[in-house]
């Protein structure tokens, strides 16, 4: 199977689409622009959501579920909203035989449906917070598509909160956005920025929006996820009013958050390498795989040894299996168990028996080691660990060795390469995070988005102090300090 | 808040409405036929879905997750199948602003979608048996609605296998059908009967049905889950073949199975009274409530007590908490408490403190006894075991209570009442599960819905035994032994 993955350095997206395809993580579907995710790509997700699930509840948050159509004057309700979404909405003229008195679409994202439901749920303080949370589908038409990437209809959690305070909802879109930051880099092993977006960036019909920012190996950023301060406008649009403890009506304050099976291409995008999938062992359904060594007159007594070891492993609380099958060759399977991304392969031979060691290979680095029979179950605990730790470092070491800091436009401009190299695929490969200084002008952001592609990923959070020196795309006075990236 | 539910004597249908919106399970959305589940009834479905979950995978089955669109010419190719769903269909005619060249409706199940994919996956019997489950939203768009058991969208699981050989597929019918009655039975304490569909009932596009059918208060049935033998038949519509171990092309043999969001409202009609909601312990997200006897002199050392107790019982393993609120009356609470279903409610007062034990009531028999101090942990977990068992137990003579054996047409008839007696409401207070023999004709259980609203709810597997006798409906020699009911 590994020879069908076309290498990194030759295509870096046929690359990514080989892996999945040959993973059978996904697959393309009949329905345009949407895609089938296979049970080896969904358990990533399952896991995914667990985490993030208990993560929710942890903090007070509960799940309900909202219609899936949402009726189209529903959208218009908040202008910059609809601004937003028109273009990609999927939308149901008929159903039941007939033609519907008012169509309409599939949800984009529901806010829209939700703060129509709170009007009704809200009256008091003593009613909020509400802190809701859905795990649904949702459908955004899209023209190109990226198998978990981008695609027309994906798999989301969307939270959505009512609180009294401005200051409660700014907290809360705070929290949430370090919800993800701590599931993304502790689970997912995958180092992120954590910012707050430019004005032309931020969700439709927010206040505002904070984000993390992954890198991928191709240097382009990808946005795993995101928490928007909503202020009061959807509150305004659905007339949801309150009364305060001080006994006047106000505004709900608001917040909604994101994130989705994106989460699933950027897992396999930042570790896996050219012999296919590499999965951090917390994500892994399988986390090690015996591969005994079967020749005929000692397959009994290895495999024997081998139920024994598996059992044991079990009993560790380690996900592991054994491949008994014999109708494939022992390298036939090796190539396929890397290509599947299992972090740890055990190898069990007649010798190795009598040895009294196995040999233990590790998918990360390739390294191979012979371990004593005794410490075999100690050692791929401390291992699975180990490859945990690796690849969240080794991830961070490639972000920041290809983060740098540029201070005018001329290096911008060099550093991203002119944006028409990048459809000869080699510009993104001088590019990377480029931390530059900026005044706030969205007239600068646009001219280099249109120059070069790259565009502002976040300012991040820890790294707004110090700031005297001058926008380094137009020379006045800069004010934040920002990120600027080609992105997914 | 419990003196606004209906009692169930005066109006069956807006007691059980009551319960819903009362308890915040769900509520009414702005979309034709579609609700809201509130995070109260979201929990319910989080619980039931878990312990499915957990069987499925124990009897190796995988999730995946198929598109929502399915193209209109897919349902086309299985003829009874588009004829069955073709009237419920929701279609998306535009989106990303532009017409469809051909239209998608909303899944209102996945079959065809699910055999597209399956003729790329499947080319040996290597390839086989696959075993998929997918959690999803489905569409039929339906006239007349009723929260939980009938509306247009809803949440559901839906299990596509495929397989070898017709033996395999059947043994996998059957096996989904008894994980869902073991978890409706022992989960959601909703004893249920499970047996075959007439070719009337069963399911569009299968080859035969089998069901899982409960009683609910007012004596009609509620279908709980279905399990479909599909044959070859979506096979053939998909062109799936596979290279038997012979060698030879065949047609791949399949299933599907499928619960929804309406076991919980299985649960809700089995259990509740007037009062409000009775759910089983092991679907309670609170299982019990402490509720203190707060008066000022008392109110810290109260408070301390309970905080301690609630710290025990947590320990345990019990989901409880304290509703330490003094903003209310501990009448007040405890109506709320009862309303909402929570299995058992401690009473604690400086009384009882004082005498060295606390009351301990039971929602399910309203039973109410003091414990001493040292015994409330064991005998609360001796308690939700007591309720568990005995809501299933109360159900289950419920049903069989209501169970009885009709051998003529004039019988059935009486059982049932004519059917314009029904919109009065009162011909289903005579009625219930009629036991009786049939001869398998489509033309007597036409008749009998036609002039009774009764169909065969199911013939039950293990009732098919020593048949001997005439069909009650037409006096032809009897095949099968049925049970004939109205149902929701």
């Amino acid at each position: 199977m590994a020879d069908k993955i076309t290498p990194r350095a030759v295509d870096y997206s046929q690359w990514y689409i080989d892996i999945v395809l040959n993973a059978k993580l996904a697959d393309y579907s009949p329905v345009k622009g949407s895609m089938v995710i296979r049970p080896r790509g969904y358990a990533i997700w399952e896991r995914i959501q667990a985490e993030m699930d208990r993560r929710f509840k942890e903090t007070g948050h509960e799940n309900a579920y909202f219609p899936l159509l949402i009726p189209m004057s529903f959208l218009q309700k908040e202008a910059e909203h609809v601004e937003g979404f028109k273009p990609e909405l999927a939308v149901v003229t008929h159903a039941g035989g007939e033609e519907l008195d008012e169509p309409y679409c599939i949800r984009p994202t529901s806010e829209t449906i939700i703060w129509a439901m709170y009007k009704n749920w809200i009256q008091s303080w003593r009613d909020l917070p509400l802190l809701y949370n859905q795990w649904a589908n949702v459908m955004r038409w899209e023209k190109r598509t990226r198998l978990f990437l981008r695609t027309s209809e994906f798999l989301w959690q969307e939270g959505h909160t009512a609180h009294e305070t401005k200051e409660e909802a700014e907290e809360e879109a705070l929290r949430m956005i370090e919800v993800y930051r701590s599931v993304v880099e502790e689970t997912l092993c995958v180092p992120v920025l954590m910012g707050r977006k430019s004005e032309a960036e931020k969700f439709a019909g927010a206040v505002h929006t904070l984000s993390i920012e992954a890198m991928m190996q191709d240097k382009k950023a990808l946005q795993a996820g995101t928490s928007h301060f909503l202020g009061q406008n959807f509150a305004k649009a659905f007339e949801v009013q309150f009364q305060n403890r001080e006994g006047k009506l106000d505004w709900v304050w608001a917040t909604s958050w994101g994130t989705s099976t994106r989460l699933v291409g950027a897992v396999i995008m930042t570790h896996s390498d050219d012999k296919g999938l590499v999965l951090p062992p917390s994500l892994a359904a399988d986390q090690l795989v015996i591969v005994p060594i079967l020749r005929n007159d000692t397959k009994a007594m290895v495999l024997e040894y081998c139920e024994k070891l598996l059992g044991e492993l079990k009993a560790a609380g380690i996900r592991a299996r054994l491949d008994s099958d014999d109708s494939q060759s022992t390298g036939w399977k090796f190539a396929e168990w890397e290509m599947r991304g299992v972090p740890i392969r055990l190898e069990v031979g007649p010798k190795d028996i009598a040895a009294g060691h196995v040999m233990m290979a590790r998918r990360d680095t390739g390294e191979k080691l012979a371990v004593q029979a005794a410490a075999v179950v100690a050692t791929a605990k401390e291992t699975l660990a180990a490859i945990q730790k690796n690849l969240f470092e080794r991830a961070k070491k490639f972000r920041d060795d290809n983060t740098h800091t540029i201070t005018d436009y001329e290096g911008m401009k060099a550093f991203f390469g002119l944006a028409a190299e990048d459809s000869a695929g080699t510009a993104a490969a001088k590019g990377g995070f480029a931390e530059a200084l900026w005044c706030g002008d969205p007239v600068c952001e646009k001219k280099l988005k249109t120059e070069t592609k790259a565009t502002i990923r976040c300012m991040p959070l820890d790294r707004q102090t110090g700031i005297d020196g001058k926008c380094a795309l137009c020379g006045a006075p800069a004010k934040h300090r920002a990120i600027f990236a080609r992105a997914y």
